[in-house]
């Protein structure tokens, strides 16, 4: 209890609502037009550090298929998010493959031998294993260590405003994007569920008060695993090319989201096999992996920016989103899910 | 309100908690192993009258592309349900193709000159215009209309029978998969909407008690329009790809669902051109149609059948869904959205 209303207190610090002009009348841009118009203080830069590129193997006529995947930043899943570093560090990906492609579902990459001992390719050294507990994290630990860190970066400072800015439990206060509540419940556990969805710091975002999460939308990247919880090391990954499968959230390590190229992911033939795994007795062909590298070994590469989750233009984007005013539309919504909000992503202009 | 109560105590006519067995501890299947397990009894035949069926040009490889779709039934979109029949009748899309490719969000198909008068292919007679208001039914004048009609057919009074007893306004009564109820509101008309969306007759549906709509899920098939609401023949037709985009609910008319091929348009190469159209200029090529026909002129259609949603093995498909509980899943995420539980198809066994 004590703990929800130190979080309430937090998150009413900055109400969004304060920094939106009312529209004026048949003034309901698109969402595209709002992205377009939004001034360049409402964008913010990707950290070149956290992106990590993979160039597939040409498509059958010749054109590269370069796909760009931006890591999350801490406190989220760093322990397999340092594994991926490592592992691209040391080259590991070269030469491996897509293995699998589900419809309306993943598309996953990795060793096509990973579960052959005798023929799988050694990992680098120095993987650290990582527990279930780190599918989450504690919102109110994490506040707590920030405000008492004297040397919390600008990037860390900033990843918290945004909680603290987004969503408020005032509905009256925000009523171009109030953060939508996920209730269910559980009839053998006894437990019922109540979740806040959202926007903050560039991602999307679940919460039941006591723990945050990363949620499965479109696009967003994750560490494959065997049946323990703690077997994923982040060398097997997947991303997700269909509807939001939000069962997975909680249950897997989300690392990161494609940001560019996510149509070589979402285009791949499909696979026969089990669970859409390519089936080489079933002609498939897997799809080669040229190489996967960290930024810095990559000279050709542009610079990103995100539409800034904590400023007016993406509040105006989402409300958008929720309440389709421009002209091709006849009946607004009345509201979206968090993963029918994509994150506006571009190269700096 | 009165609609409200009527309507209330249609719905809590057949409480479904009462077919279902409370599972045994320890007995969690997965979603896949419900259907798989799932009695003959539990499946039910799509009607064969109801199917159209694409053969896209082969893919590169030479491998044959078939689209099954099934038709929504009455009294959905039953105009341009009709004008789809008399389309394909009149082979009309032969030569046609596939137009548009948009990643995360639809694959479209029609007339490449379908906005060039001079070049555009001649509609057959006897399309009818459909007005705005048949994106909705009224479900209480639609079943009073059934109450009515001494000669209604099995299959009518058994696609109210669904919406009778999927959905409770008494979460006690259907635990296991209560009909879940979307909020939001504009704050520009002052409207505050409240929507169930839940399944019923094999279909996804949504409603705000007095409208009901079927829903943008993945593999849903709507009707291309231009501004005005009335201006979509059904010619022009597109599914959804992505994540499901439920802000054109209601402001765009669903016919029909891929229920066999979905992979030959969700793989299709995204298009380069404005909103995901291929572009000549830019390298694309449009993918092309052999035909579309009705299944009365296809020989080699098999039969198909889908998960009952009345029964209990949907319920208890739904269910797990909403609460994996099979050895993967870690913490069941007690809840879920329509478009997250598809409703199984598959040729009769």
């Amino acid at each position: 209890m004590r703990k929800t209303l130190l979080l309430a207190a937090l998150l009413t610090a900055t109400p969004l609502a304060a920094q939106l002009p009312p529209p004026k009348p048949g003034d309901f841009p698109s969402p595209a037009e709002i992205v377009a118009k939004a001034p360049k203080a409402d964008w913010h830069a990707i950290d070149r550090n956290d992106l990590l590129v993979m160039d597939l193997a040409p498509d059958a006529k010749g054109k590269p298929r370069r796909v760009v995947i931006q890591l999350l930043p801490p406190p989220f899943s760093q322990g397999w998010i340092g594994n991926i570093r490592k592992l691209a560090a040391a080259h590991w990906w070269d030469g491996l493959a897509v293995v699998r492609v589900q419809d309306n579902y993943v598309t996953q990459w990795g060793d096509p031998d990973g579960e052959d001992r005798a023929k799988a390719r050694a990992l680098p050294n120095g993987l650290v294993e990582v527990p279930q507990s780190d599918y989450v994290i504690d919102p109110i630990r994490e506040l707590a260590k920030l405000a008492m860190k004297p040397t919390a970066t600008a990037k860390e400072r900033e990843m918290w405003r945004g909680y603290a800015s987004m969503c408020s439990f005032d509905p009256a206060k925000v009523p171009k994007y109030p953060c939508p509540v996920t209730t269910g419940s559980d009839e053998h556990s006894g437990l019922t569920y109540s979740a806040l969805e959202y926007h903050f710091g560039g991602w999307p975002f679940a919460s039941n008060y006591t723990e945050e999460w990363p949620v499965h939308c479109y696009g967003m990247v994750g560490v494959g695993r065997d049946m323990p919880p703690n077997t994923g090391s982040g060398a097997e990954l997947y991303t997700v090319i269909g509807h939001a499968p939000r069962q997975l959230d909680r249950n897997i390590a989300l690392v990161g989201r494609i940001i560019e190229g996510m149509e070589h992911m979402s285009s791949l033939p499909r696979g026969h096999g089990e669970l859409g795994f390519y089936d080489l007795a079933k002609g498939d062909e897997r799809v080669p992996i040229v190489s996967v590298r960290l930024a810095a070994e990559v000279a050709d590469l542009p610079a990103y920016e995100y539409l800034d989750t904590e400023k007016a233009s993406f509040a105006r984007y989402a409300d958008a989103r929720a309440n389709r005013r421009d002209p091709f539309y006849i009946r607004p919504a009345g509201g979206v899910d968090v993963c029918n909000v994509p994150v506006p992503v571009r190269r700096v202009q």
